[in-house]
């Protein structure tokens, strides 16, 4: 029989919770960090790398497969697990977020969205229930309902409008998965309101209403300061089933991630740590470090000595230093799996300080010696 | 006490040699070929997957090494091996053929090259004492003497006193090398002498009673047909002491591998599978196969079950046609670590039919077996 989907809670210290995902292709450890494989790769990293930082999933996103290689075809080749070899948890996008960042000549309706390829100008339509055949065919475990993320600042009336049609969308979307979902797969609705906490309300409440597996809070970090990111989650978690999983989409920085845990959040995604390894900087207890300084030129010592991944400790960070001043592939390589290995670390290290009631010391020290670092840099 | 520099001739099946090169840092099988890291790193690989296809000697480029990092930034790092993470023996260039290649403003005198960086245009001299000195700086285990090496086509006269030239400069970096060098290491002469038979004759004989402790043929993989090439090196071998490893510079393909053993060649170094490894291109028994091409967007094979390597086995031709297509790093890191286990694989078939009595069965069925599906492509 499939292991059904399930989110256990095991403990709580304040609003922060310690929990575990249960899929049928295993279990993940919240509060979860899942890097993106946009385009079905970890960008610069083999899988195995990935799973040895303590990666228990993985996000696809559904934009850029459906337009390459194409979700039929990676139907046909066995689903998006065998094909970029990762047989933990994938959760994917709806796709609607890219489609409206990078597609070209978009048209949208109550149907819909009508887009133009960034890649070769072909034309494809996007509607809820697409999306789901979409993410089905990649054979994705998480799901996410299409929606509609509009940008901030937006007017109260346009919010509210993308709102309510989000919510049209997250029923159709319902609709849809439960009629083509394989067993034990799950669909996340997205609370959407901008900034407007009655609307988050509102939006909360009607997706709590439909009984998804787990709940996603879409719309933040497009740009507003970190305080009112943090003031819409506190304003919109209290509407969520504790017994469900929250994920919020598209976040962020260490610092993000400690104050959100704070508020109650158990699943995160960004392309920061992979984007940042590819651009010559190392994520670190203290801060990032810009490799490409000529103040690491001759430095013998190790990223991070402590951090139990061979490109922290094995590798000096003189040759990290000249490996991107040449522009060698080999810096991106090192530096991405640096990143996600601390990206990992401090997960680890928040899951353990809930587990015994040391949260807030563990937050504080932590944003202290980032921020501490990030000054004398 | 150090292990001294030796070469062990195993066996031969007609002008073909099976042999090992003993250094302090490890043992040489040859024919063996020397993937090219000539930044401090195999481009696209960690040093882990190039030792685990079976690669014995990775070669460095002292011209590249000379300008970034530096070799006395490298001395001070601990040398090239701690520096790059490769405990096996290294084999560096003198330098000299891409100062001739890639700097700008270069003044050749008997004394040496003044020459500008390509990267900074910064003024550098390299003389046969200086190119030792920095090979030694680096810690190379194979050390290059200074040569010049001319163009081909060559007018006779040049061509002669280019060679008349090197076999001074080797004489100064055989004194250079004495003085300066570790215990173990070892110093190759390089014959010169471009496609004229009697100036390879007088190279190779002058160099050969210098006693160094292996010899280079250069001069040739720079633009030549491959038949005037093999003829130099029927040429030039009888020349060569027996008891000493021969390398012939910069080659080749795979076919160019075969046809040199045959005439007696031990090592070989070239760019073409990394190189072609980041341009989408596959090495196989077939031949090469070009990864970009839409004929492999469904094709769920592996590049070759057979070859003991993870890019050739666990991965689908269309997983590997979608990377290429995307532009993604995965796909360089896995096509040049394919392509480094293929060329291994083949210099593992090579030492296999030498040590058997069957290379001529071997070469030829390879060759055939290549040239067979090259057409068909």
């Amino acid at each position: 029989m499939t292991q059904p989907f399930a989110f256990n809670l095991k403990a709580t210290d304040g609003t922060a919770r310690l929990g575990e995902v249960v899929t049928p292709r295993g279990t993940i450890r919240t509060p979860a960090f899942m890097p993106v494989g946009t385009a079905a790769t970890v960008k610069a990293m083999f899988t195995e790398h990935v799973k040895a930082t303590g990666t228990d999933i993985l996000l696809g996103n559904t934009y850029h497969l459906m337009l390459r290689p194409g979700a039929e075809r990676v139907a046909r080749l066995g689903g998006l697990h065998k094909f970029m070899r990762w047989d933990g948890p994938i959760l994917t996008d709806s796709g609607g977020f890219q489609v409206m960042s990078l597609s070209k000549l978009r048209t949208l309706s109550e149907k819909g969205v009508v887009f133009q390829s960034h890649i070769d100008g072909s034309r494809h339509e996007m509607s809820p229930e697409r999306s789901i055949e979409i993410q089905c065919l990649l054979g994705s475990d998480i799901q996410m309902q299409l929606d509609e993320c509009v940008a901030l600042p937006a007017s109260r009336a346009e919010t509210e409008r993308a709102m309510e049609l989000s919510l049209r969308w997250a029923e159709r979307s319902r609709t849809a998965f439960k009629a083509m979902s394989q067993p034990g797969a799950a669909m996340f609705g997205i609370v959407q309101g901008g900034t407007e906490p009655d609307l988050r309300h509102r939006s909360a409440r009607a997706l709590a209403a439909m009984d998804c597996e787990g709940y996603s809070i879409g719309g933040l970090a497009v740009g507003e300061p970190q305080e009112v990111m943090l003031d819409t989650i506190s304003a919109t978690v209290p509407d969520l089933p504790a017994g469900k999983p929250r994920y919020l989409m598209g976040v962020g920085t260490p610092q993000d991630i400690l104050l959100s845990v704070e508020r109650g959040i158990d699943m995160f995604d960004c392309v920061m740590p992979t984007r940042a390894g590819r651009h010559g900087l190392a994520y670190t207890w203290d801060g990032k470090l810009n490799m490409k300084n000529a103040a690491h030129a001759d430095d013998p010592r190790p990223i991070d000595p402590l951090l139990d991944a061979p490109p922290a400790r094995d590798y000096s960070r003189a040759y990290l230093h000249h490996l991107v001043r040449s522009e060698e592939l080999l810096a991106g390589m090192l530096l991405t799996w640096n990143n996600v290995a601390f990206y990992q670390a401090l997960m680890a290290g928040i899951r353990a300080s809930i587990a015994q009631g040391r949260f807030q010391q563990f937050k504080n020290e932590t944003l202290a010696r980032m921020a501490v670092k990030a000054k004398s840099e």
